[in-house]
């Protein structure tokens, strides 16, 4: 496609893309987005080495001018973007390219790849941190994880989405996430039992959790922990001790009660055995006494829905007169139309109860924050629709590249976080249950929506003029 | 865990892991093993740096003295492997990794997370390669895959699986994979017709697949795609249509009877729209007339089980006397009990109609393939049983590295793809049934069998021996 804008000359003309995903993840109320510090690397990097141009020589599709251009590839144009931890939600764009045609087509693929994960990965993790509450929950999933980058990044999207330790040590170098983790089986099986394994750890670490399932949790496991933990003493931090198979609610309560009976109230029970935000429901229900949750493969793969299926479409483009029209992609699927245009999404909050009210798609010269009212409603259901009289309106795609410079300062992953945490205290609980919660609107403003039905019309038009 | 081993003087005894899953992915009957050039890349490569060993420090869990050894770091010992293409099924080691305790405990990790994933992607390619016949398929999952590595090594694995090419121009270079693509909608909309979209890629390019669904398939973007191939004629080789949206079975059957009334009967139709096994047999039994398949999402995700769940376990270790003690993992959960001892995967193929009887799991010091009879019988359900006099064994897992050196010499790609081929034709048909095939034997040899009673047994004596 590169190639035939170049040779056609439509290469340099603006093109405007978004990305946007139809459904929402896990059928979740919210989704969090994560992915643009990576989109960042990934574009700040982009080029074409000579090996590069001459792979593509040997595929004997691209002529000689077309790969010289290549050669001098960068980037060039703006991305306004949602920031990390900013809560997103279908049919509303999450990343905007605005650069020539070339450029913004090019890189599509990389830029779905990464938000798609990511932000998969970050809601599913808010997804489980709202059912654990104020427990701790670890990221355990490495060994599970669609290869290297997926644990790594994965392991990101989940701090960012509430979780607060990895077991994975070089995301741990590398984002500065806390690591934590605890000893294997094999620990066990080498010393073939119980204690001399928990000796063996006690006396080469200061903070020590065993995990107590390796032959026998209730009869060999637990009373050699307490053993260890009674001989060592104040020489160690006996923080407490790990189970990963059985079942969970009965042998959490009797580990609680012998770890109380020998005096460690405050050594804590980690759980982890294919955990998810279900399970952990199900064991909350029944009173399991589990303080801390190690999450892996359900998470890390998003197990139930491993794709958030997120699209990149053009939505405005310069024709050769410089004028922008908009452009869209219709479907016998009428949620697969997309919205023409190029447009910022506003958050619309109520200024008395400081909650959203949901979010206003507009046209991206329109100003909805100045109105003193603004009237919003559903694209697919109109007659459902409301006016807001008091409110602020914040913009939810901040500037990122600006004619091919980076202008945004990444946060801190902490700030990312805790900004993520915040903007969540400001939806409804009703948005955040984690089965059937209540749709929170995404309006098109007025203008928005008379567009696309005009340029429906002239589809429509232009299909029904064919003559075959 | 590694401090520990080498604080206690542990960390240099021999230790034999090996890794197995427990259950089928996808309930398939067979899987494809894939992984091993990317498990040799990552041992080659595996070093602390300055920066990795500043960071352990900054933890502060880790002794000086301990730190400075891992500089020193580098794999050492011995890698026996299933090769890539090799069929492999449950609860039988794929990977045996025979090194010193602390090395192949470092390695758990990443072996895991790399065969579960790319064995998944083999296996899930392999189903879809088995409904889709002779018809060419491509992978186009980049922009759905769990971050960038998934895109490129999955595409690899599905290439080992049996798809033909990609979309992806990374994976095509590094692994010398064909490439196959089309243009996307956006070209069709920067033209605002599909006319000039079809004439312009034409204009541009040798071989030509026209994306006809942009605005209406079957009244804009067939008929277009025929007068642009009629015009262009031989200038061009009108390779086919491709259809991304609709009812696939109903529109396929309409573009086949306009193409082949324009008389371009070898025009192909390609699909693409979140195909998998499953819908490619649904849309196959309604004679859809579809030639090539663009399999996205629910392959690079394998998206209806997203995990294979491989583990590692220590199956051997020496003790302080110099001698190897098998050891075992204990769980309520029967199937969750490991096997010890180091062992040999032996696939026992019938003399007379050449097809494998079964997997045997022996001792590695066994020699079954001087046997003159081999009585296989299942470890679960030992009364269902055979003797197999007119046999031949061959070794499933392979010397990769001996003593810390790389002894294998990796296939090319096209080698490894044929040789999965080969193997699935030794299968009977039974077990390569897409759903609720016959259950493929893995028997265990009756020394393996009995060495795991006895130590279970000792298990038992040991934890009711216990004085708590």
């Amino acid at each position: 496609m590169m190639q035939t804008y170049w040779k056609k000359g439509m290469g340099q003309r603006r093109a405007v893309f978004e990305a946007y995903f139809r459904d929402m993840p896990f059928k979740n109320g919210y989704a969090v987005f994560a992915g643009l510090q990576r989109v960042i690397e990934y574009i700040e990097q982009l080029r074409f080495s000579d090996s590069d141009i001459e792979y593509l020589k040997t595929t004997n599709q691209f002529d000689d001018d077309f790969l010289e251009y290549l050669r001098t590839f960068k980037f060039e144009g703006s991305i306004n973007s949602a920031i990390e931890g900013e809560l997103v939600f279908n049919n509303e764009p999450i990343i905007q390219v605005d650069a020539p045609l070339m450029v913004g087509q090019l890189i599509e693929t990389a830029l779905l790849n990464i938000i798609n994960y990511q932000t998969l990965i970050a809601t599913k993790a808010a997804r489980i941190k709202s059912v654990v509450g104020n427990d701790p929950v670890l990221e355990f999933g490495s060994r599970r994880a669609q290869e290297m980058d997926a644990a790594i990044w994965g392991t990101r999207a989940a701090y960012i989405g509430g979780f607060d330790a990895t077991s994975n040590v070089r995301a741990g170098k590398m984002f500065n996430i806390p690591i934590s983790g605890t000893h294997a089986h094999a620990l066990v099986q080498a010393y073939m039992n119980d204690y001399d394994a928990f000796k063996a750890y006690a006396e080469t670490h200061k903070d020590c959790v065993f995990l107590v399932d390796t032959f026998d949790t209730l009869k060999s496991g637990v009373p050699n922990a307490i053993r260890v933990a009674k001989e060592m003493g104040d020489q160690i931090n006996f923080q407490g001790v790990r189970i990963d198979s059985g079942d969970m609610a009965y042998i959490s309560k009797r580990v609680r009660e012998m770890l109380d009976e020998a005096g460690f109230n405050d050594a804590k029970i980690f759980a982890s055995n294919d955990l998810d935000e279900k399970t952990i429901l199900n064991l909350k229900m029944q009173h399991a006494k589990i303080d801390v949750w190690g999450i892996g493969t359900k998470l890390i793969t998003a197990f139930d829905q491993p794709a958030l299926g997120a699209v990149y479409k053009l939505v405005s483009f310069e024709n050769e007169h410089g004028e922008m029209i908009d452009t869209i992609k219709i479907s016998s699927n009428a949620s697969k139309v997309s919205t023409p245009g190029k447009k910022q999404v506003w958050r619309i909050t109520d200024t008395e109860d400081g909650k959203s009210e949901g979010d206003y798609v507009a046209l991206f010269d329109e100003k909805p924050q100045l109105q003193e009212s603004i009237y919003m409603f559903s694209p697919d259901y109109t007659y459902i629709n409301k006016t807001i009289n008091n409110f602020t309106a914040r913009a939810i795609l901040q500037p990122i590249y600006e004619d091919g410079k980076l202008i945004y300062d990444l946060p801190s992953l902490s700030d990312i976080r805790k900004g993520s945490k915040e903007r969540l205290s400001l939806l409804w609980d009703e948005y955040k249950r984690n089965l059937n919660p209540q749709i929170y609107p995404i309006d098109l403003s007025q203008k928005c929506f008379d567009n696309k039905m005009k340029i429906i019309k002239n589809v429509r038009d232009y299909v029904s003029k064919l003559n075959f």
